[in-house]
């Protein structure tokens, strides 16, 4: 059995973005050299996601105007985590939606796909460097 | 190290439906020989999700008007995504909640299971073939 | 490859509890001696969770308010499944926002985790024992 790891930082100037990051999980994956085995893909930080959805910027925005009926940045007073000093407290809840990970197959060294897959880094309380994590075991 | 990969393929006729894959599920399993590992069950379009969860058919009916409170099919003009031509907007949100994926454990060539574990289909855009991918390994 | 599974179980005297369960797992996978691979982590049971989030008592607050919000527990003829006589249906309907699993990498015998990740058992219908899977394959 083979394994592979490896972080892609990233440094979103906005509160919110959807990034696809798919071009550089598959450059992660040729890197390995696997070709049969599963992928693992994560936020390494507790207000950020990593999902599989489709890559068009209406659907995206619906993302984020849901989200935010769902569990709403302001009041900050809505969120006792606030209380901690952190403004955070929604986007904590948001990434629970969305989702902390993937897990997708590999076959024939290529990310096993539907026609429309695409992964993204989803960032919920952005402005600062964090971490999404590559793990590959195979063979 | 061992893997496996089928395709699943449905037709569901109605827009949404949840369908009990578990014994499909459990067949790729004895054909893989696989006895200890991993198996991954992922929904291969974006608008559909694999889950798990009681094969209980009130149960599906709440999660069907949950869904339907949380993410409305209608008005269409709700969603951005639905001025692309498209009228599954909500499908996307909706397979968000339920899930892309499911990762189980692979015992003594058995799915590991606690006593009320299914595996569900779910269709939030049907009425046209979809497929269901599922990876296995281990040895 | 080497594969290792362990049972945790709980008996939560409430009916709702995030619990960190995260020194129990790294117990699990010191004991199974594997340093490369993949953990995976999910509650058994249908009415409960095994999620990765912030170890804040006002974030659990917040989770516990947002959630009781989005499955209210009462009135209990709101969910069809309470006609097979249980009271659980939003349990059913808050674990699917949490999750079942989650899948950590392994990495030099440790979970490979970012700062703040710690992994919680969530349980929306307690008061009985129940039981999480630990399942871990690598070398």
């Amino acid at each position: 059995m083979r394994s592979y790891r490896k972080e892609l930082w990233f440094d979103i100037p906005a509160r919110r973005e959807f990034r696809n990051i798919t071009s550089q999980v598959e450059r992660c994956l040729q890197e390995s050299g696997i070709q049969e085995g599963l992928l693992l893909c994560n936020a390494m930080h507790i207000t950020a996601s990593v999902f599989i959805n489709d890559d068009e910027s209406g659907l995206h925005q619906d993302f984020e105007r849901w989200l935010e009926g769902l569990a709403p940045h302001e009041p900050l007073s809505n969120y006792l985590h606030n209380n901690t000093g952190e403004d955070n407290g929604d986007a904590h809840l948001k990434r629970t939606v969305m989702g902390r990970e993937v897990v997708v197959a590999v076959t024939g060294g290529r990310l096993d796909f539907g026609p429309w897959e695409q992964i993204f880094y989803g960032e919920f309380d952005g402005r600062r460097r964090k971490r999404v994590l590559v793990k590959i075991i195979g063979e």
